[in-house]
C-alpha cells in the first residue's frame, strides 16, 4: 500500500462510493473517515453494503484533517469544502467531490451557490484536453460535477473538431436520485419518487456554469447552453441528450472540401478524440447508451446521430452519477496525482440487471 | 345509458385502459370487446384490475364489428386499424387509438410506418383551434399520440402567439414503459427497465412527423423539430422537455411595442389559451410539472419558463400516456361526437403517491 | 350534497387519498381540510395530483374542528388523534384513521405505541361478522390499520369456520413505502428504497396486536400469531402471505364426516364468507393476488391453497393500503353511519398498468 | 492465469453475471462463451455492461466445448444442462448452474421439474457442514439455487444446533426479477412488475425439494417447509423470511440445563457456525438485513430473532441471487475445485445506493 486517504463527509453517498471503490482499490488504504453527525456510529451501520468497515467507526472532520493522512477526499455539501479545505496542511494531496472550487468566475459560483468563492483549483477531468498532464501536477483537484462530466465529455469532441456551433446548445438530463444526496427530503422519498419523472432547477440549475466553462475551454469561444434537468425513479445513472446545430464548417475536411456530415462522421470525430481514452465508449452505430450498462463503472457510453430533417446533431452520453460522475473520477484524479496507473481500482465494468 | 360502445383490442394497455374508464364513464356501456389472441378468455383474467369485468370474455374482432355497438373504439397496433375499419358500417361512430388515420401526408406515414396510407380521419385533439367542432362533426376520428398530445400542447400557444420561432424547436422527451405496449420484448422486462433511463429511435420516433402536422396547423408556418425519446422505469407517464428560441416578434405586443419577454408573459400566454380547457391545468409559479400527479387522469400539466442566458423558452408538459395520451383522449373525442358533456366519465384527478 | 366532511391531517398521505376519493363521491363534499404544518398553503401545492383544490388552502385543526362539519375525518400520526378528538362536539361523526382508539386493552396499547390509552371507538372493518350494523349505529369509528385489513380479511373465514388452528399463525408481509408515511426519513428516501426489499420491525409490528384483537373475536379463541412486515419498492399496496395449520376440525363436516382437505374447499369457504361483499375478491382458481390490480381502489383481492405437503394452509391477500387499508375504508364506515348506500364512492376498479 | 473457463449459456442473467466476476477474476480467463440463439452476436451488444468483451462473440454449445478449456460453467435453463454435460470430456471440470444435477432422489426431480433425472452432482454450498471438502474434490459441481441458499442458510444452524423443530418450518420469500430469467414474458414485463408484489407457485415452487434436502442433511431429520415465494419490482436480490418453533431441547445447555432462549442465544448460534465463513455476515444487534446492501456481492446477510409471544424464531436472510444465489457461488466453488483461495475474485462489498 502506497498511500492512506482520509475520506471527509464518509456519510453521504459520494462518500460511500468513495469507500467501495477504496475498499478495492490495491494501492490506496482507507484511513480515517469523517462524518460529522455520525461521528462514532459505526460506519457499516450507515452503509451496510459495506461489511469490511464493520468495527471502525466515523470520526469528526478534524480528527481526519489530522490523521496524517497524505491524501484527502472531500465528499461535503456544496459550500462547505472551503473551511475544511483551509485546515489541511501544504503537502497533503487534497480531491474536493464538492464545487467549491470548480468556477474560475467568482461571481458565476456567487450566483450559482450563494455563498462566497473561495478559490479555484486544478479542475478534474482528465479526458479533456491538456487536464491530465495538469492534474498529475497539481496537489489539490476540484472532481467535476455528475451532469457536467455528462455533457462535457459529449460535445467536447465535436466542438474542438470545429462541427458543432457553440452558440446554441441544447440538453436536457435525468438523473437518478442519488444525485440529490442523502438528505431527509419529503420531495425525494420513494414514495415520491417512484413512478414518477419531474423537471427541476430548469434553465437555472447550478451545474450550467460549470458545464459552460468546460464548453468554453474546449470551443476557445463562448457557448450558450439552454440546461434541463429531471429526476428519474432510480437510484442511480445520468442520460444526457446534447443537442446541436451544426457549425458553417460541418462537412468539409480540413482543406473546406465538402464531405457528407452524417452519423458515420460524427462517431469518427468522437472515437477519434476518445481513442486513447480507458473510460469512455462510444457504442457500436445501432446500440444506444443506457444508464444501467454503467452502473458502478466509472466508464462514459456515446452514442450520436445527425438528424438531417431537424438540423441538429445528438449526443447522448451516459453515466454512473456516483462513479464517473462524482468518486470514481475523484480516484481517477487521485491516481494521476500520485504517479499510479490511472485506471487503478476503477471498474469499467458495469453491474447489471 | 346512452350507447353502447365495443373495444378492438381489448387485451393491450391502451384497450385495458378503455375499460377501466368506460366502467365509471355514466353514458356509455361497455359492449363487445375483442382481443383477437385472447378471445374466449375471461376479461379479468387479463386484466385483474378489473374486477367487474369478471365473467366476460374476449371476443373475436368480427363479432365485435358486427355487436351492433354504436361506437367502437379501435386500441389496435398501428398499421392494423385500416383494415378492420373497412369493414365497419357507415354510421357506426368510430375512433382509432392507433396511428393509421392520424397523417395527412401519404409519403410521411409510408416513411415512419412502413405499410401503405389508409386514408385520413379527423384529428382528435379537442383543445388545438378548430378542432373541437370539427371532432364533435366527424363520424371517424383519429385519436392522438401519447407524444404528440404532450408535445403538440406545450407548443401550440407560443406557436399560435407567434412568439417562438417554428424552424427550431427542440425536444426532449421521457416515456414511461405502458408507451411500448404489451408485447413480450426482452428491452421490456422489468429486470431490463428498472434502475434504467435509455435513449431509443433519437431523430426518428415515428411521432415526430405527427408532431410536425400538428404544429405547422398552428404555426401556419413549417415547423422543424429535433425530437428525442427516452425511456423511463415506471409504467406510465410522459415528461416532454419541449424548448425553442423566442421569434423575432417575441416580447412585443400586438403593436410592437417591447415588453419584459419573461416567465410572466409565457405563462400568461399558456394560462390565455387553455383558459377555458378542463384538463390543461398550467402550473402556478415555481411548480414543475410531475408524471406522477397526472397518474390515471386526463389531465396536462404545463409550466415554462424563459433562459434569458440560453436564449431558450422551455415548457414541460406532463401527461399519463394512456389516460390523455390515449383512451382518455379517445373517450374525450367520443363525448363530443356524441353531443355529450366533453369532460363525462374522464378524471381530472391523478393518483398519487 | 347531503354532507359536508372535514378532514384533520390533510397534508399526509392517508389525507390526500381521502381527498382525492372525497372529490368523486356524489354524497359527501369536501370542508375544512386541517395540517398543521401547511395551514396556510394550497392544496394542490402539497397534493399536485388534485388539481381540482388548487385555490384553496390548509387551515389549522381548531379551524376545521370549528368548522361546522357533520363528519370529520381524522389522518394524524398514531397517537395524535385522541387529543383533537377530545374537542368534537357531541353530534358530529368522527372516523379515525388513526391507531388511537382500536385496540380495547389498554396495555396492549401503551406496549405497542408508548402513549397512554385514550379509549375504544367501534371498530371500522364491515366485513367482520357483526361489524357492519355496529358501524352504522356508531357516531366514532376507529378505521383499522393497513396491514390488519390485509391479514384479518384473510384468515377471518377460515377461523370462523374452525378449519385452522388458531394458535400458530405465521404471517409476513410486505408493503409499498407509502405505508410509513409522508415523514422525511432517510430510510424512506427514494435512493434507499428502490432495489431493495428489508424487514423491519420483525415480530414487534405495532399493528400485530390489532390483528389478533380482531382474529380472536372471530376465532372466539386466542390467537397466537407470528408477523413479520417487510418493506418494498413500490408507492403503495400490500401483500400479505397468511399461513396456517389445519385444524383438528379441517376436513369434516359439520357432522364430522370427512371430506378432502383441498384448495376447493378451502376457496368455497372464502367465497361464501365474502359472497355479498361488494369489496373482497376470491380470484379464480389458478391467479394470485397481485397489490397492482388493487392499486387506486377499495378492493381485496384473495386466494388460497392447501398445501399437503406441508400441512399448512395459505392464503395471499392484496390490497392499496391507502385505500382500503386506510382512506377507502375509512369513507366505507362513513357511508354507513351516514345511512348512505355503503359503496358510494369508493372504486372497484384498479388503476393497472 | 492459470485457468481458462468456458462459459455456456452466456447470453442469460446467470451467465452474464459469470461474465462479470470472470473479468475481475486474477486466476480465471474467460475463455469461449456460447450462447445458441446469439451465436455470432457480439457479446457486449448482448451485455453492454460488460465492454471489455466488445469485439468478441458468442459461439455454439459444441464450440464451447471443444474449446479446450479446463474449466466449463453451465449457465443453461433448468433441464437443459444434463444433455450439454454428457459431451464434455473427463477431466474438465464443471460446475452447473442449472438445478439438473441438484437432487439426490430421482422421483422429487421428475415431479419438480417434469423431465427425467439424469444423476446428482456433488451440491457446491460450501457453507454446509462437511461441503467445502467434497466440492474441492469433486469434477463437477452443481451450484445451489438462489432461494435455497437464501434459505438454507438461515436455518442451518439452528437446526445443526437442535434449536428448533424441523418439522414445522415457514418460509416466506421476495426475489427480484432477474431470478425469473431473461425470457420474454409478458408477465415479467417492466410494466407489469413496477409496482407490484405477487404470489407465484405457492407451495409448489421447483426450489421447495432443495431446501428440505439441504435442512434435512442438516437437521439429519426429515424437514417439513411451507415455502411461498414472491416476486418484488427489483432487478435482483432475496429476502427470505424463516420462521420456526423451537424445539424441547431449545434453551437448555448442553447439559440440558435451562437458559434464556432469546435473542442473543439465536445470533449467538449463527455467529458461532459461520465464524470463520467468510461470505456470510450475521448483522449486529437491532439492524435486520436489506437486499439493497447485497447488490453484486457473494455476501449473506442475517439476522434473527425469537419472538416470545408467538413462540417462533425468525431469521431474515438477504443475498443478491445472481451473485451468491447463482454465478458468484459458482466461481467460489470452483475456486475450491482448482485449489485456489475459496474468495478469489469474489466481491463481500455491495453496491449501493
Amino acid at each position: 500500500m502506497g498511500m492512506t486517504a482520509a475520506v471527509i463527509g464518509g456519510s453521504g453517498y459520494g462518500g460511500g462510493e468513495l469507500l467501495r471503490l477504496l475498499l478495492a482499490h490495491p494501492e490506496i488504504e482507507i484511513g480515517a473517515v469523517a462524518a460529522h453527525s455520525n461521528a462514532g456510529e459505526d460506519i457499516a451501520d450507515v452503509h451496510p453494503h459495506l461489511p469490511d468497515l464493520a468495527g471502525r467507526t466515523f470520526v469528526d472532520t478534524a480528527a481526519a484533517v489530522a490523521s496524517g493522512a497524505g491524501l484527502i477526499f472531500l465528499a461535503l455539501p456544496h459550500g462547505r469544502s472551503a473551511e475544511v479545505a483551509a485546515t489541511i496542511p501544504a503537502g497533503v494531496k487534497v480531491v474536493d467531490l464538492g464545487a467549491d472550487f470548480r468556477l474560475a468566475n467568482a461571481d458565476e459560483w456567487a450566483r450559482a451557490y450563494g455563498v462566497p468563492h473561495a478559490g479555484t483549483w486544478t479542475y478534474g477531468m482528465p479526458e479533456l484536453p491538456g487536464a491530465r498532464a495538469e492534474i498529475a501536477a497539481a496537489e489539490r483537484v476540484a472532481a467535476p460535477g455528475c451532469y457536467p462530466t455528462a455533457v462535457s465529455l459529449a460535445y467536447a469532441p465535436l466542438l474542438a473538431a470545429g462541427v458543432i456551433e457553440p452558440a446554441d446548445l441544447v440538453t436536457v438530463a435525468a438523473s437518478g436520485t442519488s444525485g440529490a444526496g442523502r438528505s431527509a427530503k419529503v420531495n425525494l422519498l420513494g414514495s415520491e419518487v417512484m413512478g414518477d419523472v419531474t423537471a427541476y432547477k430548469v434553465g437555472r440549475h447550478q451545474h450550467g456554469p460549470e458545464i459552460v466553462q468546460n464548453l468554453g475551454r474546449v470551443a476557445g469561444a463562448p457557448v450558450t447552453l439552454s440546461f434541463t434537468t429531471t429526476l428519474a425513479p432510480m437510484p442511480r445513472g445520468i442520460l444526457a441528450t446534447c443537442t446541436a446545430r451544426p457549425s458553417s464548417k460541418a462537412g468539409t475536411d480540413e482543406l473546406g472540401v465538402g464531405l457528407a456530415f452524417d452519423d458515420e462522421l460524427i462517431t469518427g470525430i468522437l472515437r477519434a478524440f476518445y481513442a486513447d481514452e480507458p473510460f469512455v465508449k462510444v457504442l457500436p452505430a445501432g446500440r444506444w447508451p443506457r444508464t444501467s450498462a454503467t452502473l458502478g463503472s466509472n466508464t462514459v457510453h456515446l452514442q450520436a446521430t445527425f438528424d438531417e430533417g431537424a438540423g441538429r446533431v445528438v449526443v447522448i452520453s451516459a453515466i454512473d452519477n456516483l462513479t464517473k460522475g462524482a468518486a470514481g473520477q475523484a480516484i481517477q484524479c487521485a491516481n494521476l496525482m500520485l504517479g499510479l496507473p490511472e485506471t487503478l481500482g476503477l471498474p469499467v465494468t458495469g453491474l447489471a440487471p
